[in-house]
């Protein structure tokens, strides 16, 4: 680079809500998001919950013009519905599922079934290597009660984990996505704290759109408006993250969110709103550094907060390990108890048939169902408690490390 | 470094067979192995197949005293199995899970439950960064009609992207493991020509053990002889591999298998030798490099390989996908055809009851059962879909990645 110039990148991020036959208009809101796109011309696009191949198909071809380059996360059952467009060639992709991600039993939810991930792609620009994550944390279904916020801090965990690991020869770090979690959260802050990245709201020198950044907003005509009730501005839960590693600054000049609808027309993208982001990247003299350093105390304290609410996820796990295996044994035992009085019978030791065939043979399925579904309970718990000790382990050690040299980064 | 001098490391790499309840003389071969290694002294001790923490826990404390630093992966349903002993602080960890990993109904295979996983710990040795990765590949039930060699391939793609996406930072990468691959398999070749990575056995300066560096062989008394028969000399499956990726330089000193026996015992280790690996390294003027570029051309030839076993595998997958929909549509038929029957005698439209009360219970039920089963399978498949699809995509995008570069690293 000559004369230290300045890279001038513009970022779209949305969850586009595009659920095959559940979301509301969906392909009339695609087609939108796509002539925005075109529009607009932005650089980089990271898109959520675009569920259906199809969707993205069809956006690939829209968008081949300006977005020559494109990738689609495929994992879970229905998809990762992450996907990338970008004005620069992608030279090489990873995708990390996340290991827990809520219960395949809850099926109203549904989180399970879409192996939430975390999706890379690595791209130069201007001789610039940029890391970009995209990512779809679980959803918080009730927020006083939520039952999934230890998958949830694994998630942010992993999230952090994975970046710190992958992005050691990055100049620039971006995250954009849907992290299902406040601004002020624990696990916002442990991802914060962790990888040492800085929110695009918050240091944005020029902000437009919903007050506080809000990204789910009662304005919305999809958003449910009961759940939004005790936040009368709506939440913020999409974000764009940045930092630099090396010699780079990255600042944040312009921040945009939609508000409510999509810009002169009059439905929305989505039932979220779309984050905007422009940012200026620049080469300097020294590295930049120390973020992580100086926020060592406060992190302790993060991992300290996240390790408890893992704990409390993980002593749970354990309980439900608990009474599925047990229930599994009860119901092996009584099919071992019908098949020895079944035995007795045909044997001719018992003086008549002690029950009526019919309700023998249900009682016999009843219990055979109960042990199948008991043990699949019992197999799936063991799994969750393997990765909430595995998760609570690794705070651990990060915490010892954080306190034996509490000045390092 | 002052004067360039040379750090030599010491490897002790074993799948140490440890299963619980099923494993034979168990308890006895992991006191066997901690005493030698605590006898030994060697500097990185990687192992496999320790799945239950209880060993894992007993090694560590026999242990202490030499290897003060370790880490025990936990993953899947028994486990991932991988743990590391070493001399070094271990500063940091991340574990990666095999997105497929052969069939939870394999009950008699049972590798789907172990989760199998690639582990890496990072260390700094001597101002040396180390990445060190321990992995287990599924295992390889029948060489002619091989069901599971797909997903050995995602599991071997997903591996190689894993380090080079990890192993950016690094100055030294090591692998070991059980990769449940013959040194001429694609997926070895796949592995060694996307990374990079060296194999310590033909890099060797000096060599002792089996021949031609066997870890499974007829010798050892826990070996299933009949699955050797082919193989007279027995296979090799177990490995180290190196690679220097900055300013250094690796060379393979010494390696050595243990020969069906634990030195100076009358049992083995394990049904798998221990490999053990003294490696010199020494930081050198200019980096490296060049590994990677120079292999091109016939990378490309393996990727190309592998990208039609793994479409082969996609086709397999999508079938079974079609099959188990097709059984769950059936069964779900069959159960309203039922439900309307029983209405209609409730309404009492047929004249009498047309089946036995018994039977039509009986058929109720097993009709819900492959309704069940068939779903699950369905939905399993489904992922499997989605898992092979990903990677042969990002195999083409490789392929034309280097059918554009050729010349490039």
């Amino acid at each position: 680079m000559e004369g230290e110039p300045t890279l001038r990148l513009r970022i779209f991020n949305l969850n586009c809500w595009a659920i095959r036959y559940l979301s509301k208009r969906r392909q009339q809101r695609v087609r939108l998001i796509g002539d925005t796109l075109r529009q607009e011309g932005f650089d980089l696009v990271l898109l959520q919950e675009v569920w259906s191949e199809q969707d993205y198909s069809e956006l690939k071809l829209k968008l081949a013009g300006c977005y020559p380059f494109s990738h689609y996360f495929r994992s879970g059952v229905i998809g990762s519905g992450l996907c990338v467009f970008s004005r620069f060639p992608i030279l090489d992709t990873l995708l990390y599922q996340y290991s827990l991600n809520g219960y395949p039993y809850m099926l109203q939810h549904g989180d399970w079934f879409c192996g939430k991930s975390v999706g890379l792609v690595v791209m130069k620009i201007s001789g610039i290597i940029f890391n970009v994550y995209v990512t779809h944390l679980h959803a918080e279904y009730c927020r006083d009660k939520d039952a999934y916020l230890p998958h949830r801090l694994v998630q942010a965990w992993e999230l952090a984990q994975f970046i710190r690991h992958t992005s050691k020869a990055a100049d620039v770090v971006l995250l954009g996505g849907d992290l299902n979690m406040h601004p002020e959260d624990v696990g916002i802050r442990l991802l914060r704290g962790w990888t040492g990245l800085q929110d695009a709201f918050a240091e944005a020198m020029h902000f437009e759109g919903c007050k506080n950044g809000c990204t789910l907003v009662p304005d919305n005509c999809f958003t449910d408006k009961s759940e939004l009730l005790p936040f009368p501005l709506g939440i913020r839960i999409d974000y764009i993250l940045y930092k630099a590693i090396s010699s780079f600054t990255v600042k944040c000049e312009e921040l945009k969110t939609t508000t409510g609808r999509a810009p002169g027309m009059d439905i929305p993208f989505s039932d979220h709103e779309a984050v905007m982001a422009t940012l200026h990247i620049q080469r300097q003299g020294q590295p930049a550094g120390a973020t992580l350093g100086t926020a060592d105390p406060a992190l302790a304290d993060v991992v300290t907060e996240a390790r408890t609410e893992v704990g409390a996820g993980l002593r749970a796990a354990r309980q439900q390990r608990y009474s599925s295996g047990r229930m599994a044994v009860l119901a092996l035992l009584l099919l071992l108890l019908q098949a020895a009085a079944a035995l007795a019978t045909l044997a001719g030791l018992g003086a008549e048939q002690p029950f009526p065939k019919l309700s023998f043979c249900l009682l016999a399925f009843l219990a055979l169902g109960v042990l199948v579904l008991a043990t699949g309970l019992h197999l799936f718990h063991t799994m969750e408690v393997k990765m909430l000790h595995g998760t609570e382990d690794q705070m651990w050690m990060v915490l010892r490390a954080l306190q034996e040299r509490p000045s390092e980064g």
